[in-house]
């Protein structure tokens, strides 16, 4: 079973991965710079829940930088305080069946886009990064993440539900592997110097700014460096985790969509989503 | 070939390996406190030794906790000194192969009960932990030793004796590849202090009772985790080690038998128990 | 595509790699040490770059010093500043191919019998170690660097090529494999500090003596250890780069010599190898 009860953690997520939406104008934003620095924004407010919509424009924005020749990526985000507080629950509860094959098999074309993208990725991470939002970052090159009271991490367990295997690929290819078990069990979410610690991320920044300006300092970082050789070492080395879920993309959306159907996941989400309206409601 | 010559490292190791028995009362106890966690405490003098009985008193032992729906299971032991000084030599040397065949299958069975169970697992390591007691402690979830004199590690190769591959994979799981190779040719035994700093600890303590504590600290982090995603999640990132040991269960047992059948091996095996047997008695 | 273009790259990497060759002389220097120890120094000036004789001259070494039963093995340079350059670029330009075949598999075969030897293994460097030179000290079980303005690092993508898979299966080995991505990626030369800090080095040294003391103090550390239990544990542990490579020999071989077929990898070396010529007419 993939969900299970999450009743005793909605209160104590509900302010990071509060989903409901209050949509209007274009999901993302994607500038390229002077220098030739794709910026890709996520504005989906309030906390850039990821659902079909927003995952589908992701996915597009990215066939564009790679399209665009342009010498990288920063990853960030429209709000002050989330840098994108996952999946959006929305798209799991009660799900028409169709539309939840395409929300995954997005989702998985998102990540080789990132993961495993000919162009310089990364991430500026100017908020809490819980879940898929943590992913996103660690599908990126490089991770800035600004000090103070924002978390990042794979909290999956804290909502009753298992990370997917490629999600714990990924934060095993980007911490030790003892400390992915730790904070993979634990729900742990890294303060920002806790993430440095583990090298979860690469460095602070002191504002949303700063962190674009250390990210651009990376992608420089190549200039002199040809840019095939370094896309096809970069694909090299992420070469294990590609493989396992190009090789299990299938039954990897099995798994999704079998769990979906169970009926506790069902009641789980909708209990969490009461607590998360009632919490709305209030504010 | 697996054994090779001990004879040199006899005397620096007698004073932990020591495997001479004097048996008396069952050779584990088991307690489940109040607050619901199973306290598994090895009590076979002098050193516990992991002989067949011990072996089989800890697989029974682990599916007792299994079905107790136990919040979590501290191991540890009676001895002042002496976590566990390992696999008893004696069940290696001339062997009656039914019984070694029956020996190698059940310590399978405890890393498996222990690595890959549901509940979660800690290990209050009060003593020394050399070979079969270093793996015991590093197939849980999370270590605390007592700092001071005691060490701990897989000191295989110090006795002529090659780690088995599960026991390697398990380090790897544990500590960087880099440390795991230097600690298993070297045969290291590190310190308190030295397990702490590459995380084959995760923390010290001052005594056995507040080593128990920092278990139960633990142990407490998953009060508010639904307990089947985060025994999945724990299953999904131990699933290396696990299929291959699962795959080669066969192989394994009959590398260890091969290896018993080798007269130079018996012939180590018996100069060893030869000095241990003279250090025994001066004592 | 193995090679691209490297133009940019050549000033900053000529005083390092320069592969002009004034040779006189054997091109290595085996001796064994009292105590037992082998002395392997790497001798053909200016720079050690790696041709077919040389690795002709260290496979037939390496032979030597497994039938001596030595302790172990130092591997060193006879040159003040440079430990290796790496492979040299005269094999790769215009090549026979009959030749560059017996060149890489050559090279394969000397990884083989460094990374997977029964004996002993430790690289004093003693001056730069990029490319081929690093992959050969990490090849070792341990490695001493003298500290100062000498620099260590897989910098292939910086000359426009793709470091072959078990140069990268190596190094992440060696280090983590975030560490590895960035590395690889970047084309980082680490300072003897840098390498220590992320263990890509073992120890500092003043000098070329007290690197060498340092590696027979590793070696002396197996004095009480069975030889065959401890080359065994080696292996295994690390058996998984070594037998990705065993099993991908031809392949690997393949696309060593398609990409040298590459006009444009042609192209990029004979400019390189330009601009080498008109810095070493002016020196």
């Amino acid at each position: 079973m993939f969900l299970s009860s999450i009743v005793n953690n909605a209160k104590r997520l509900a302010p990071i991965v509060r989903a409901m939406s209050s949509q209007s104008g274009p999901l993302v934003d994607l500038t390229v710079d002077n220098y030739g620095v794709a910026v890709l924004t996520m504005q989906r407010p309030p906390v850039n829940s990821l659902n079909l919509d927003m995952i589908k424009e992701l996915s597009k924005s990215l066939d564009e930088v790679e399209k665009s020749k342009s010498k990288g990526l920063i990853l960030t985000s429209s709000s002050p305080t989330v840098f994108s507080a996952g999946l959006d629950i929305m798209e799991m509860y009660k799900p028409d069946l169709k539309r939840a094959e395409e929300f995954w098999t997005t989702l998985q074309d998102v990540y080789f886009k990132l993961f495993d993208s000919n162009f310089v990725t990364t991430a500026a991470i100017n908020g809490h990064a819980p879940g898929g939002g943590c992913l996103l970052s660690m599908s990126c090159e490089y991770r800035v993440m600004v000090s103070g009271k924002f978390t990042i991490g794979l909290n999956e367990t804290a909502l009753g539900i298992v990370a997917p295997t490629w999600f714990m690929d990924t934060m095993c290819h980007t911490i030790p592997i003892r400390e992915a078990e730790y904070a993979l069990t634990t729900a742990r979410m890294f303060t920002s110097d806790e993430a440095l610690k583990v090298r979860l991320i690469d460095e602070t920044a002191t504002n949303k700014a700063d962190a674009i300006s250390k990210c651009k300092d990376f992608i420089e970082k190549f200039e002199n460096i040809p840019p095939l050789a370094r896309s096809i070492t970069k694909q090299k080395i992420r070469q294990g985790p590609i493989q396992r879920l190009r090789q299990n993309r299938k039954a990897d959306l099995d798994e999704f969509l079998s769990n979906l159907k169970h009926p506790k996941v069902q009641q789980s989400l909708e209990t969490y989503i009461q607590i998360l309206k009632m919490k709305s409601s209030k504010n």
